[in-house]
């Protein structure tokens, strides 16, 4: 029997919210019939399994964040420092409005269950990968000290703005309360480690 | 019945291999008690609980830790980054000849289980506080740029730091295997990041 638009929609939120809530590992079809307020048969009769249920969602994620974030179009902002400043702004915004989507990317990215992690690096790893495509280009344009290996000057900023959002997302267990003076206290911050790296790395850079 | 000691280190060696292959969540005391062929009600009797014998393990692993890498020793070394390069190989050797212990560690550290997330920071957070605190007294003498917060310089390189630790314990998973040519190569990378952020943040260092 197919799915009413309206209802397929309803049973992913609520199946979102609870993937987001426990982790894949540690939902069951049982929990997800519950939520979605529907018999687990039916579950499976339109999801075929939770896994395949479960990167349907992911995909919806994936798609949803896209669209509304543009990562093509951070190459317009010409500085590189600017651009991650301005880009994590969106993100963080984005954030906020879709607090389940990001628990479960985050899941994806960083915490993937051990049973499917060959598939999410097989699905999911070019996504990665062209992200940070974008930003290792426009990191070309950045000046450096004689020295400097571009690579690996690259790799200090990623790996310092990757543990300001890790330890964002795992803090923060309820985006909708975060109030603005949080948020541009830890901008401040994410500026303030950025410009010592600079330091470091750029040239003749004051 | 009192277990006699070498018994026990048996025991506590095989229950050691378990949790530090499968973590504390996925290990049962079926597990243990086949690894360490007693009987359940044997591992009950003595240890009371999995809980209570996972800590067990985890104090017997801090304290051989302690005692082998000697933390206080640091501030002899004067120099705040030639102390990280000269403690970070002490401590790979210790990795090495102790591949589960690290296992063990790594999950109180990094990946507590969530039911005794409390309880390992109650018992354990002082633990890694002091360790800190250490190495932020010896940060005390790199003189630093004028404009550089000193504390969160301190953390732009512990961020930096923990990432390669990480990195290191996820990726490797048979360190009796890793050779001379791969940790060279990860000291070197290492020091290569401390020089990026040494420049960025400490005075006239060319």
């Amino acid at each position: 029997m197919p799915l009413q638009l309206y209802e397929r929609n309803a049973i992913f939120e609520a199946c979102l919210s609870v993937f987001a809530r426990h982790g894949y590992k540690d939902t069951s079809t049982g929990m997800l019939a519950e939520a979605a307020g529907i018999s687990k048969a039916l579950i499976f009769h339109h999801f075929k399994s939770k896994k395949l249920l479960y990167f349907s969602l992911v995909d919806h994620c994936f798609e949803k964040a896209r669209e509304e974030l543009r990562l093509e179009a951070v190459p317009d902002y010409g500085d590189f420092f600017e651009a991650i400043d301005a880009h994590s702004r969106k993100k963080l915004d984005y954030f906020r409005k879709h607090p389940k989507d990001i628990q479960l990317i985050y899941e994806v990215y960083y915490q993937p269950p051990e049973e499917l992690k060959e598939e999410i690096d097989k699905k999911y790893g070019h996504v990665l990968a062209s992200k940070h495509e974008v930003w290792e280009r426009l990191f070309e344009s950045v000046p450096l000290r004689e020295g400097v290996d571009r690579k690996q000057a690259f790799e200090l900023v990623i790996i310092t703005l990757e543990h300001f959002e890790n330890k964002f997302v795992t803090e923060v267990t309820d985006l909708s309360a975060i109030d603005d003076h949080y948020i541009e206290n830890m901008f401040k911050k994410m500026n303030e480690f950025c410009t010592m790296i600079r330091h470091g790395i750029a040239q003749n850079h004051a």
